[in-house]
């Protein structure tokens, strides 16, 4: 996908109306005005009132239609009924792009969705793009653009930084501006997509992965709207080398959504989110605190090569917790080889060298081996990061000085190599290791974690467009009929046809074929009477399980004795052969049809288990043999596959190929399908492949819904 | 237990001897002197420095003999080597309390062990309390008692809070009495055991919830050494009303654990802890940074009911993330009645008035529309809780003061109501806020973790002690063999003989009394040969499943035959009958026993999911039906038991009388044991019973071990 950047008229505009400017500075009218005066905004400014020739000193119109010369960007800042006529006159006089303050539209609901749709409709006609309506607008500070009301510019001066946001909440966009100030974070430019009519946030997205001024970009989100903006925009930023750090709201909407089916809920959009943030190297935050932890650790240049951690600290619980934090986060804490563990042991006789390595009170009495044993560990090219915690000892007047002249030269001598370092001390002498190359956050969980996010934006140094690099299937996979409802019988037979084993029974009618069916089925064999006047086979003992095959003719006499007994007046249409399947690992595996996403396939912990352990992974389809045994050993049960217990080693290429394939079924069928699910799918020993032992398949419910994209 | 004070001579000494008393103040041997001098301790003062006659203005003497009075309490500053004879010294003139700063002991290695062993002779024979090895002290700001030597108190001055603190780590205690400062709270005392040799973190706990100037005990613990006294230290805290908040490091040695057999591992100390803090309502938070929020919160005088939240938010981005944060820690978030939502509308109309509540940008121009939706939430005594988000909007320069003046009053109306608030302002402004009875903290993740503390604090209103109200079993079940070894058969013969009912199988020698057999047996049956010469009875058709009481005739006749065939010089000594377990879902009942805590009952998730789901509860044995049946309702496999999915309500009373009884017969052979495990007990469904299909007993390893209580 091409991207294209159309959203200069928003972020750098050659002139501007404010349509609804109030001469008060303190008001929503008033603000973005007094922001740009104050900002000495470049271009020209016309603020549009009625009602003052003049508003916060500057010559006003009463319309834009009286503006003497061509509009770029119109702010619209009047009650939603005063909107579309706003609208109109923008139009008419060809602004190029306008942004909606005004709330009172989709979100509030159908006659505000109508109004809304009025708008677009108009704007779409004019050519004219839209911010919002519904928004807190945007912030470009290379263009001194403050098209905005936000408050956090009435004692902020507007920041020059290189990091951006992209936000669907208004109000986090202002905090977070706020916030990363007091953190010495400067975001340069931001904007807010508010109900998302036009401009929604892939486009955004795309939008700031292209600016050179950026070295981090944040998002914050409830969903998208777009598949092919979204991914592109991440893809985007990837290629151009800007981290994205992502807040995404709506986790517990997951448990609401637990009352439909397993896998519209358990692919449900969510879980999927952290799927594309993890192939796109996009780290998922869980809060705007770790999001500026991230954010801070991502704009240093420095790389995490791999999960390899060691932690120094200067005490013990200090360590004992940071181990905790690292496992958590799957770092591997390697212990130190034996003559590192001597150099250390030579510093601090008491020292525990193992890793965590904690140097113990002696780093108090002698700062100096602080530094020695930080620059031994690294020395050893034996880990790809490093956490120190000082603590407190940074900052006891007596060492503060002794212990940065050692500290200091050694992250320039490994340029690149993360170290993030733990110190409780004045902010001067923070920013001093700040300046020397250190990673400083004080608290040992979160700067642990921060060196985390750096092994997600690091870890894959291909550097693949997961949907560029999609795996296209070679050939269109079995047909799906439109809103046809499939039954269990049709949907294992339509299964069955795009290549997934069903449980091999057939039908013998007499004991020769019987014989000959169960020694091709190879092991034992279940037999079951096939009579449709019989319901419960078992209890005319017309079931025999675990039968040999040389027990076969015997078992079917003995079988057909018992039934002619039980029921002698029924009819009997034969015996059903199926193999046992004794061995046999349960899965689910399925596919579930994304209003934004389209098919997603998902393989997770089947049978009951389904319910209970939330065992699953999902991507995009299809996905290829790689991506689909990705997906099986990020499973916790993916473990038993590999004979856990002395139970055999069962078949995961059979899964992995029964995933690839219904993925390719999926996307061939993606705008017919609604949702697919395998449950359970027996895995067998290896060689012995898979069985779908129940499926069924949903065709789309409204067809329409999925062919125009848009949610 | 009845608890003793004993440890007020270190903590209220009347006269402190400094033995290696340092002239320099920054040195470790300097601090404590310079630190009493500082802080005008109210006692005498003996410096022990044999090279000096006066040691930072005081009188030095050469030896604790030289001290013309009694010491209570001496600090040994000196190398390892050096202790023993200050220990002898010390006892020979009659100290009451000894700490002893130095490392070198038991944490290094069996000769470092050696030295404390032979210091622990030397005093106990004196009746000499020790605090240490290895550890910094302790400080109690009402007694003066700066005897440590962290380097907090070079730049602090010492703190006069109601906050107390007992470490197992020195660095730990230095650093948060630091951090808490930031915060604006003080540790009034606090204390470090070290090495443990003689004071140990129970008995520290003891001794702090006795202390009547403390209301908030924080504990950094990496596991306890007596049960008995930490378990009564809990319980005097939570009788004298003092909240605990615990930070127990090495989680990540469960994961090393894992190799250990799963009752071991799974009802492995961490695991427990959990249990216990809860029982005593103590909260176990995972950071320092969550420790001292969660103490900001404790030490108010508010209370949280119930764990109805109510979110009121400025922006519907904020208001949806702490949705999801409170979502996560299990608060219901009920929606607002309709007259409430009118209120809030009428109030501002655009707003989100569900529950979190959005307030929309209205707020910003009118920022009395947030007080008066939060006073609407309160009054209308449907919330437990309540969290406002109001971010950067209560620093904008002009509505600081509107938005104090209304919101301020509020608290004051409903006083111990829980209202915690989230502003991006000056400090200042955030000092008033907490003034008028806010709960301040700026992260809306870490401000939901606080409220959710309260709900731990709070919840459980009986005020019982676990260990005093603790279940006694009526009657002594059932007997260990001291250090014998059981398989599988005799161990659950024993189980059998406790009541823990097994496959009820019986063997026929006849046809006539398998008919008998398995019609008592009722329901179907499966018929297995009973041959010493037969290993696999499959492969010789000598295993019949789902076989109906009709059916048992034919059948046996049928099996015999197919036997005969395959092994016709088999000697065949019967037909083994037992039930079928369709319908069964799989459990894991164990008992570990703890080296500290005694035998821990455990159920979870069986059979293969034990090792994959880590879906465990476990309780000190023995445990009531009550506990027992919280225990299960605690597990997420918990919920199949009520029916799941078509399938029956299973045997929850069996189940949970399995566990009462389990519990019972390891409390009683506590001596002798040394773990069970029964995997997997299949619970039938309902009025069926349970029937343990596989178990294991385990007899204690080395007896001695488990008879004098220390690690």
């Amino acid at each position: 996908m091409k991207p294209h950047n159309t959203l200069e008229h928003f972020t750098a505009p050659r002139s501007i109306a404010i349509i609804g400017a109030s001469e008060d500075p303190t008001r929503i009218g008033g603000r973005p005005l007094r922001y740009l005066i104050e900002a000495s905004y470049p271009g020209a400014i016309f603020p549009i009132n009625p009602k003052h020739q003049f508003v916060q000193g500057l010559r006003a119109y009463s319309s834009v239609s009286e503006v003497p010369t061509k509009i770029d960007c119109a702010l619209i800042i009047l009650p939603a009924l005063s909107v579309v006529d706003a609208v109109v006159q923008c139009a008419a006089v060809g602004v190029k792009a306008i942004i909606i303050f005004s709330a009172g539209f989709a979100e509030t609901g159908p006659e505000g969705a109508q109004m809304q749709d009025e708008i677009m409709a108009i704007a779409r006609h004019a050519n004219m793009r839209v911010l919002g309506p519904n928004c807190l607008g945007l912030f470009c500070k290379s263009s001194q653009a403050y098209l905005t009301f936000s408050g956090v510019f009435d004692d902020v001066v507007g920041t020059n930084g290189d990091l951006g946001l992209v936000s669907q909440s208004g109000g986090f966009a202002g905090e977070i501006v706020k916030l990363s100030i007091q953190r010495g974070l400067q975001f340069g430019t931001w904007l807010t997509t508010g109900n998302e009519a036009d401009v929604e946030l892939g486009e955004a997205l795309i939008h700031l992965a292209q600016d050179p001024n950026l070295r981090v970009i944040c998002i914050y989100m409830e969903g998208a709207r777009k598949r092919e903006s979204f991914l592109a925009g991440l893809a985007l930023a990837r290629r151009n080398g800007k981290r994205v750090v992502a807040l995404k709201a709506g986790r517990s909407e997951v448990g609401a959504a637990a009352v439909q089916s397993h896998t519209a809920g358990m692919a449900g959009s969510d879980r999927l989110y952290n799927t594309l943030f993890d192939q796109y190297n996009a780290y998922r935050s869980s809060s705007i605190e770790e999001m500026l932890d991230v954010v801070y650790a991502a704009r240093q240049p420095v790389r995490m090569q791999g999960k390899r951690l060691a932690i120094l600290s200067t005490s013990g619980g200090n360590g004992a917790l940071a181990a905790d934090y690292a496992a958590d986060l799957g770092f591997s804490l390697e212990p130190l080889a034996e003559n590192l563990q001597q150099r250390i042991r030579a510093l601090s006789p008491h020292a525990a060298t193992a890793n965590p390595i904690d140097l113990t009170a002696k780093a108090a009495s002698d700062p100096s081996i602080i530094a020695k044993a930080l620059e031994a560990l690294i020395s050893s090219g034996s880990y790809d990061g490093f956490y120190v915690f000082v603590g407190l000892i940074a900052g006891i007047p007596a060492l503060i000085e002794p212990l940065l002249n050692a500290l200091s030269p050694i992250p320039g001598r490994y340029p690149g190599v993360p170290i993030a370092l733990s110190i409780t001390a004045p902010d001067a002498v923070v920013r001093r290791y700040e300046a020397a190359g250190f990673l400083l956050i004080q608290d040992p969980r979160r700067a642990i974690t921060a060196l985390h996010s750096l092994t997600v934006f690091d870890n894959c140094p291909v550097g693949l467009d997961p949907v560029a690099a999609m795996h296209r299937p070679s050939q269109k996979t079995g047909d799906l009929i439109a809103g046809r409802r499939y039954n269990e019988v049709e949907s294992k037979a339509l299964l069955q046809q795009i290549g997934i084993p069903l449980l091999k029974e057939r039908i013998a009618d007499n004991p020769k074929s019987a014989e000959q069916i169960a020694t091709a089925l190879g092991g034992r064999v279940a037999l079951k009477i096939v009579s449709p006047d019989i319901l419960h086979k078992t209890d005319v003992g017309g079931v025999r399980l675990h039968v040999s095959c040389s027990d076969v003719l015997t078992s079917i006499s003995e079988m057909m004795q018992a039934v002619k007994h039980a029921k002698p007046e029924a009819q009997i249409d034969g015996v059903l052969i199926s193999p046992m399947l004794d061995d046999a690992l349960e899965f689910i595996v399925g596919v579930h049809v994304d209003a934004v996403f389209g098919p997603v396939i998902m393989v997770g912990a089947g049978g009951i288990a389904v319910e209970i352990t939330d065992d699953v992974a999902c991507q995009l389809a299809p996905v290829d043999t790689q991506n689909a045994l990705a997906m099986v050993r990020s499973l916790k049960c993916g473990r038993l596959l590999d004979g856990f217990r002395n139970r055999p080693r069962a078949d995961i290429n059979a899964l992995v190929n029964t995933i690839v394939t219904l993925s390719e079924f999926a996307y061939a069928n993606a705008q017919l399908l609604g949702s697919i699910e395998i449950n359970p799918l027996a895995v067998l020993p290896e060689g012995e492949g898979v069985v779908a032992l129940d499926a069924l398949i949903e065709t789309a419910p409204a067809l329409q819904a999925l062919t125009d994209g848009s949610k």
